[in-house]
């Protein structure tokens, strides 16, 4: 254990944070060494502080860790963090002027400038981004960011198409878990028998982010992908696992089969042994009625995409079903795939 | 009670069967007087032969009465039919030869050129298609069809905006109850903490009716619109109200205000006196996280269609959330109010 | 409308602060006259200030009264009050001195000594326990309550045994509707899919509440029932609805059709006319399923119990299954059924 | 993989067949080797007779075996049945007469005088009934069964405490998954939203199963625990777990450390190195609202039973919840580790 790279996680209580520590718990490069969460937690033993709601137990060491304030005194270099946007806003700043390299989960920073906002397997060449932060030159502290839970299974199944044949216009509808609002997060008396047809500020983070992950790094800024993107973002009562309708234009006349190929060989961390890297990014269903969030969201130990459904498009051209695992792959993995990802270039 | 017209309902036992018996039970112009099911069930009193699901009792009158085999012997000549569409391609044309009115919501022939497909508020001029029918001519029965749950919300609130502003293209996505599927239909295992992305035949069907319903009677048969259209359809953990996401490409530059007051002027049988009518089509829902199908799907007694979260949209014009209840606005009360405007019309 | 009597609703943007909103809208001896809620609320329209979750939608008159600080100035003589018993423990007698005829579903003062606890079918005759209340010999007012909402269907459907066979041991065993938990109340990610065997303080409230509910008023104070009860509290994913698995021990040797009988002939408001007494308080379901919340919530307009199931124990004598609506039945309606016994008492 | 024990699933397309396939997948001892299931799915390959719903995929080896007919000709020496009572009945004596081990999670034989009920924690030495088996004479095959999904739990907490204590009365209610019945099972009409209060059959398997469970083998046969004991048995919208709440009478006075130690110290299987026995067989939850079946079903790899909520019951002497998953500890699972006892004692 004496060899792992400790890691701090900021805004541990929550659910993203109790991911983190889960899927920690094992992770052969990576150790929790220090866990901050609100003033109302900081001091008391993780176990009392949180109220742990995921299905595997947590794990004795963690639980008897004492939550540490807010604060980077005393933090490890290496941050995740999971956080209110606007406290992000004041302290994310802070532990990245503190040398930290600070991972996020938040959207606070996401469409900033010169934050790379990364999904390893789809633009892993924005990292460069961090040296145009002034705390990089600094104290060598940095801050990178992953998406929003809706935006990274779209992002990841449109990628290898966006390569292959140009995308113009995108459709999403979703329909999202409800451990994607967090703990209370969604009342039940507003989902049990019911959909919420409404999360606010989703459709507008989805569609810009979208445009920012597909875009390409030129000359120290990201230039958004040329497309023109429309969301429709909805509650419903599964616990985790995104679920996306999908319609797609193309820059070119596309066969069903190219964009299967398409899928099917899309691996771009294949050889870089990422511990969070699933083996296969995007795994194809051939049942006429999958993706579904109960039976899919944990191929890839949660980190796979799963699509489906892929039929002829009315209005664009081509439609189909995708399925992600909303605080896995949509949250503390995708984090923890970005600490590997710049873990194996160096940069932790 | 003796002025009543007598009504036989043909698929008695099934959901759509049983809200006919609900919604009929005070009826002021129509009486249930023959009931009719599969084999199985003709010959039992139809308490015994029913799993009622419904949250009222089935009324007592009903539930002694014997259930008929499904013939046209002995049955009303108004017939109010939900059935399986391989079971009404064979027996709503016997029962329109023995000189029935069949007023039918079942799918097997929406699409027949000879057959009408209406809604009252939006085609009403589409009804006499009745004519062309052989049946009519023979023995004065014909056959009017309702559409289909997940059709009928999305075209009355696209009516007047059709009317006023024209409509080119149509994207909807569905989230639809189970008891659109029956009974015991969607398996609870399939649903419970789950989605599934997928209603057989569902998107095919929304996509053609839509056409019809808002296209042009000329010369004995209907032109659908000139519009295109592509469907989602995806079946969500709630009894009863389907919720939709639609955008919409207008054929000119049209505001805000004026679908609202496009959708609040609607009301093309004000004055007519149906009893199923709601008093307001096209409810708006101001708050931003409505319709909801567990708080809105009995606005005008089941009758009404919310419409909300109205919105620009990237790629088409207008995007919005409309809401309606399946088993009544779209199954059974569409048949009932298909035979108060045909009973208006002096047509049963 | 003149002369119905005013009523104030302390607690009225809760989940019982709405039912007394829907319950009353159209009642024939009672209207709304006065609306308080929290400092948060107060000078605020009740349309803004409320978070409405009922399926009926708020009526427009409500909606633009301006709610009332929680104070008895200028509040009418009748007060409904459904607050959080710490809060009402300190505002409920503030009422009650001013003069105010307090009824309540708070839990505060239900087992207060000279505090009728009552449900007008069960204990009527403890009613003039107010007579020993200070408040009344002071100023006029009063306090009376209603019990807990997983008490009260089970206290109607043992009430009839009680008398006719006594009973000497209550075992039950509840799952009970998120509703009775408020709003935002009981969190998605803790009862989607899932159950939770634990409500704080409802096992205690039960297994005192029915005691009293079926003791007898001698001397000016109650004496409980003299039997053995204990209770299981669930919270399940149901809406509305709480079912309850109930053994029962009597004095004597019992027959199912007894019980049947005592649960049929149970209705000692027969004949008093009281607009929110259901005709049949119990009503017995043949099926060997039922009753089910979904199906059953709403019988007797929300005001009836159901029982089902009936069959021997082998621990004690009989178990069977009952369902009362715990909004209606167990909260708003029981307050208001209270309000109507009183008042056709002469004592509002 | 050439020295494991060649299996046979009777049933394989069902949810425990399923399940046995899961669990099996890496065993150490065991390998599937031929699948049987009804004439509508034999000849098939496995992957497209089954419709799997689990949450993990199927693995490729199995999906491609082509199911067998339910006939002993070329089936394997040792079978896993989980098949309706009724075709048990006729099918499991045909594999134990052509000398196969039949281990079954069928009810059909439960509750026959010479077939041993086993609970490899609970009761191992009921296993010598197999010798008054006539196959066993005859042929070497033999018959053993496990209990219920909901009677396994229960059995487990209450052995310990039988042991030490005596018992002599027992309440169970419990809220049981939709999974414990089927695919398709449970219609979602019948349960989003609501509850079941009646599963056909299984408060009388419940009581019977416990008691023999509970009993001891005396000259061939075994004589039921002299206890008396009441289920209610309910469906609940939870996917797998089954909740109980539990009240018990001993023989005689104990504390509640008492309890807890009976508890934390029963691990009769310590040692024996059997690869599905948990750990820990009976885990306590020391939180307030705990257990709960999302969260706690898969202690001990699904195999542990979660206890907490201990308290006096003021009926009988103590109360408590409990929870198992219903599908592993309480069907599948619950087959496999009767196979690794019986393995371990040179019985297979």
């Amino acid at each position: 254990m004496k060899n792992k790279l400790p890691i701090g996680i900021l805004g541990a209580t929550g659910m993203v944070g109790q991911r983190y520590i889960q899927l920690l718990e094992d992770h052969p490069w990576f150790e929790i060494a220090w866990l901050a969460a609100s003033d109302r937690s900081s001091g008391k033993p993780y176990g009392e502080a949180v109220k742990w709601r995921l299905e595997t137990p947590l794990p004795e060491r963690i639980a008897k860790m004492v939550v540490s304030p807010a604060d980077p005194t005393g933090a490890p270099k290496v941050i995740f963090a999971s956080i209110d946007a606007s406290i992000a806003r004041e302290l994310e700043p802070k532990f990245a002027a503190a040398g930290c390299a600070v991972l996020s989960n938040s959207s606070a920073f996401r469409m900033t400038p010169n934050v790379p906002l990364v999904i390893p397997e789809v633009n892993a060449e924005h990292l460069p981004l961090i040296e145009e932060q002034p705390w990089r030159k600094e104290s060598g502290g940095y801050l990178v960011t992953n998406p929003n839970c809706s935006t990274i299974g779209l992002v990841i199944a449109l990628k290898p198409l966006a390569e292959r044949f140009g995308i113009e216009q995108i459709f999403a509808t979703t329909m999202q878990a409800i451990s994607g609002a967090g703990y209370p997060g969604v009342a039940s008396m507003d989902i049990v028998g019911n959909v919420v047809p409404y999360i606010g500020g989703e459709e507008e983070k989805m569609e810009a982010e979208t445009l920012k992950l597909l875009g390409s790094l030129q000359g120290g800024e990201v230039t958004p992908l040329a497309a023109r993107m429309s969301a429709h973002c909805n509650r419903v009562a599964v616990v985790d696992g995104h679920t996306e309708c999908v319609s797609v234009k193309f820059s070119k006349k596309v066969s069903e089969a190219e964009i299967l190929a398409a899928w099917a060989e899309f691996n771009p961390l294949k050889g870089r042994d990422l511990p969070m890297a699933p083996a296969q990014p995007i795994e194809w269903a051939p049942q006429p009625d999958r993706p579904q969030p109960r039976l899919d969201r944990n191929r890839g130990k949660g980190m796979g995409v799963t699509v489906g459904r892929l039929r002829p498009c009315n209005l664009l051209d081509w439609k189909f079903v995708l399925l992600s695992h909303n605080t896995v792959r949509g949250a503390a993995g995708a984090t923890i795939l970005n600490a590997e990802l710049l873990s194996s270039l160096g940069k932790l």
